[in-house]
């Protein structure tokens, strides 16, 4: 009998981790706060170069989408974010790590979409309930590279 | 006898759609009108925010693409089309629902590139003959959020 | 007993090659000169439209990353190279032809980044060790369409 493999595992990974990514943007874009916020775990830890302290919690992360959300609404903008070169690392410990780079894209109502920021974005995952969730995130914009998140 | 199942699905998918978009836009952006109509099936329906109606069907599909292609060679400019966010929906009847983020990059011939648009793309993918074929694509503009294809 | 397929291969190779791009690419933008050129085979070519004669070997390679990266670092720039629509065509040799879009962005420090060049990449990827490496790359500029590599 052959040995049964668990046959692509980096295949697999991969493609979880790209479909994860895209839902968790479009629910980010959308300005579904909660619905994004329960992509982190309970504690989850968002540390943007632009906040002067990491966001940590779910109850803060809502927040933050829904106050950047009534932002962009008011200024009449949509961002998108654009996750890119996306390399994963998985760790002993079964999470993984992930590199890629963000593009934020800001279109005006009427207007010309430009290239808001460039960014990279640095998250750690981990799998709950069958679920990839972001324990960790850091994100480091190109325009800034010597402030550290959560050291502004 | 161990159970086979069908080893990671979603990979297999994911990385087909990947692929089949790749080629999709490579005979978009070369102008190759008719093989890139054969991307879908034959009465598929392209609703673009800025036609009035939906384009239906692939000779019509061919001749919106043509008459795109001569515009751009006219006009000494090369368009590129770069999916991504590419959110994977498999639907009980096996069709995929996907939906994913559009850049349209344009650049003038000794010129300067420039996101010329972004946009949401909604597609219907079946497969006919082995091969995935867009069956129906809805594209938003993110500068005319109000703007539904079909509808202009 | 059931027969033992090479369960999705596409899938593999597919997550492969991104996740092959990605380190490539995180690597060059790091100005991580030599392990960049390893990423390429010994006598591995890259033709871009802008050099007169494409560049070839490692240490030409790493000669090149380390020069772009001072100028770089001098001119207070950050370049990131973004690859999307990702065709993977596998040869009988069992070489990849892969061709793909390349956003090359340039962020200055403290200012805003922007969309530098929009080109296409066309790869010839091998296996080495086990490991997938660039044989041959030949790179289009949109802006310079008529210009060939090696034919500057």
């Amino acid at each position: 009998m052959p040995v049964q493999t668990d046959s692509p595992p980096l295949a697999a990974l991969y493609a979880e981790v790209q479909q994860f990514y895209a839902r968790h943007m479009h629910l980010l874009d959308a300005g579904a706060a909660e619905e994004w916020a329960e992509t982190f775990t309970e504690d989850g830890v968002f540390a943007p170069p632009s906040a002067p302290e990491p966001i940590r919690g779910r109850a803060n992360l809502t927040a933050g989408v829904r106050e950047s959300a009534e932002n962009l609404a008011a200024a009449g903008e949509v961002h998108r974010h654009l996750l890119s070169m996306v390399a994963v690392e998985p760790q002993a410990d079964g999470s993984l790590r992930v590199r890629s780079y963000a593009q934020i894209i800001a279109t005006p109502r009427e207007g010309t979409p430009r290239l808001h920021l460039m960014c990279v974005c640095e998250d750690v995952l981990v799998r709950e309930s069958g679920e990839l969730r972001v324990r960790e995130r850091r994100v480091t914009r190109d325009d800034r590279p010597d402030l550290r998140p959560g050291t502004a």
